[in-house]
């Protein structure tokens, strides 16, 4: 995807200009556990953010809005100080989600402490909360917690941040990237935490990106979007969609390229080409890391009407547990597929028109299995990590991919005890 | 439900005159298992199907919808012999779904040797077929175990027929029931299968139903299609919908009730209600036998706008594996209950207005927690085995059951090993 070959996805954090991160051990819900994350931004930085649909939207989510809409000068040529966002603090062990007035209340408290700490506006900050649903955030414990996340903050905490917001998942997701624009080395680094609950809806669960490309409000805004529908939209491990999801994406402007204010520039192109390769690894990184997964599966619909129906089969696919515990077990019990596909609800389906593939293997044509398809070679292919669904349409031109995993024992066991 | 309180479901199985039922074991997947099922027709005998919405239905669904449109006169005042069908045929073990034109053609040998041993017309037979998803039918098999399965009939075979349709499922389900139109005896008898692959969608798995009730052609098509959306299309195991879903109601006609010819009747209604009752009954059979399931759980929900915005926060609910899982491991994790319903894309949901109870304790109000809910009480009642989460809106004046199971390491067991 990067025109940048060079420059490909690093295993070193870089920091970021204009961006440093403060983690602490509040005991939100466990002792001896980082959980409380704030990323600190310098004057006049540009930020978007996505959030969740999920009607239930947590407390921090309806905050952040708030001050996002109070804040939207910024970056406009009128624009003050004060209108820009300065700091983003990220608890995880509660979502503050389904807490009604007092989850609202309890997060401005939080923000207007942060607020007189950091000396400015409480609107210039943003709140995020994931963890379990429906249980009071403990503001007390949080508060105590912010002169340590100021006092730690750095630009080089990346990556003790993102082992910070990590809640069920193992593996801190962190990544970085170089680019450059015409003369500009540009810097992007990432983080990402979720594992379950995820079929972002505008976002994942939560994530971090930022650059220090300089790029205008407007074509920011732009770029998120597409980002967000090309990566974290483009994952499931289990069909259920967050109260909290936010994806925020962060631009300094502290390197030396010329602001982009054309989204037909090469300049906005390799940008965002170099800023959704960041969030595809990240996104991919969350399923690879889903609850009790052992199989990472990328599922590709070809040959679609429209954008629609290649979703629908996708997912169809990807939210099927019969079909991910066939991929559990290894076991090219294929057909689930084809019930899947069957019931994505397209009206005008010719089943003796489509073909389906496990990797290179033809498994499915002619409405029946494939004449050349052995179930040893269906075995061969089930038996690997990571294995590919394509399924290809006659019906028009286009085409998406879905990324998800298996469903297993262990999906039920972390989820039969996610809060003992 | 029945206007006939003294006449209750039934333990022991009632013949319906005009129905004969034959078992054998043709060997199709395992030996020594029952697999094989006639059940044959007096003459003159209304029958209704209805049938998955599935696109890659199986070739036995292909052709009794065939068969039904030609021998479409059935009933009307000129109808001839041959315009009844006479014998369904069900075979368990390889479910004939995506398997091409040659699952058609095996489909119409299997029908065709059953024509030449009853002495009817090919198309005076409908096939079902349930089992493993794209592998081929094992004609000869079933061929040769056809004389079996006539020389075996009798009114008498309905808990054996039972036996013989399972797959994964545990429990044979079946169930009669009696009720008076008028002065007329009116008997009741059905059985189903189904335990994954549950969400039906104009019916169940597969479902067999038969009354002696003399009622018209015209008013048994208006009533199966009431009693499949009251009963099978409220159930959900794990949401997907199978290949070759069917549910079939027979109306032998043998009783001594006049002819129900109008739908506002006191004999309509009631002989729908209690049609229905046996519906249900098996409908939470299956929900009961689900692959895995531990628990019951009715999901009701009230004062919606309409029916549809209930069914989609029903089955937001029914469908969230992380709902299922709490429930499986009885662990009063809620918020995820409240985040099922902001998923439900309900476009104008004011989440301060609605209340959700476990049973009778009201656990959620006023956008949070409610105030008199405790943990304790939350885990005494999901410890049940049967628990009803009733969700309660101020939106108008819909509402509706879903019924569903628990997800359980045994859900993944069955999936990962069916076919070995």
């Amino acid at each position: 995807m990067s025109a940048n070959p060079s420059f490909d996805i690093l295993g070193e954090l870089l920091p970021i200009k204009g961006v440093s991160l403060g983690v602490a051990e509040a005991g939100i819900r466990q002792s001896n556990h980082k959980d409380l994350l704030l990323i600190a931004l310098d004057e006049n930085i540009r930020i978007e953010v996505v959030f969740t649909q999920n009607k239930f939207c947590a407390a921090p989510v309806i905050i952040s809005k708030e001050h996002i809409i109070k804040r939207n000068k910024g970056g406009s040529p009128v624009a003050s100080k004060i209108d820009f966002i300065r700091a983003l603090i990220i608890n995880t062990g509660s979502a503050n989600a389904g807490t009604g007035e007092k989850g609202i209340k309890d997060t401005r408290l939080v923000c207007a402490e942060l607020a007189r700490l950091l000396k400015c506006d409480v609107s210039q900050i943003l709140p995020f909360s994931t963890g379990v649903i429906m249980e009071p955030l403990p503001v007390e414990k949080i508060i105590q917690s912010l002169p340590i996340v100021v006092a730690n903050l750095s630009p080089d905490n990346w990556y003790s941040a993102a082992e910070t917001i990590l809640t069920t998942d193992i593996v801190p997701k962190a990544v970085s990237k170089k680019i450059l624009l015409g003369d500009s080395v540009i810097t992007i680094t990432g983080i990402a935490k979720g594992s379950g609950m995820i079929r972002p809806n505008m976002a994942t669960m939560l994530s971090y990106l930022a650059t220090d490309a300089a790029i205008s409000q407007a074509l920011l805004r732009k770029m998120i979007n597409n980002v967000v529908d090309n990566s974290f939209n483009r994952i499931t491990v289990d069909g259920d969609t967050s109260t909290n999801d936010s994806f925020v994406l962060i631009a300094t402007g502290r390197a030396d390229n010329q602001e982009i204010l054309d989204d037909t520039s090469i300049e906005y192109i390799e940008l965002q080409n170099a800023i959704t390769e960041v969030a595809v690894h990240l996104a991919k990184g969350i399923v690879k890391d889903g609850e009790g997964a052992t199989k990472f599966i990328t599922i590709r619909v070809e040959g679609g009407k429209d954008m629609d129906e290649c979703t629908r089969v996708a997912y169809a696919i990807a939210h099927s547990p019969l079909v991910k515990t066939a991929f559990f077990a290894s076991d090219p019990n294929l057909g689930r597929i084809i019930a899947a596909i069957g019931n994505a609800e397209i009206q005008d389906l010719n089943v003796y028109d489509l073909q389906f593939y496990l990797d290179d293997l033809l498994v499915f044509e002619n409405g029946r299995v494939s004449e050349n398809y052995s179930e040893k070679d269906g075995s061969n292919v089930m038996n690997k990590p990571e294995i590919t669904i394509r399924v290809l349409f006659k019906r028009g031109e286009s085409s998406t991919t879905v990324w998800t995993c298996d469903l297993s024992y262990d999906y039920i066991k972390i989820n039969s005890d996610y809060r003992s």
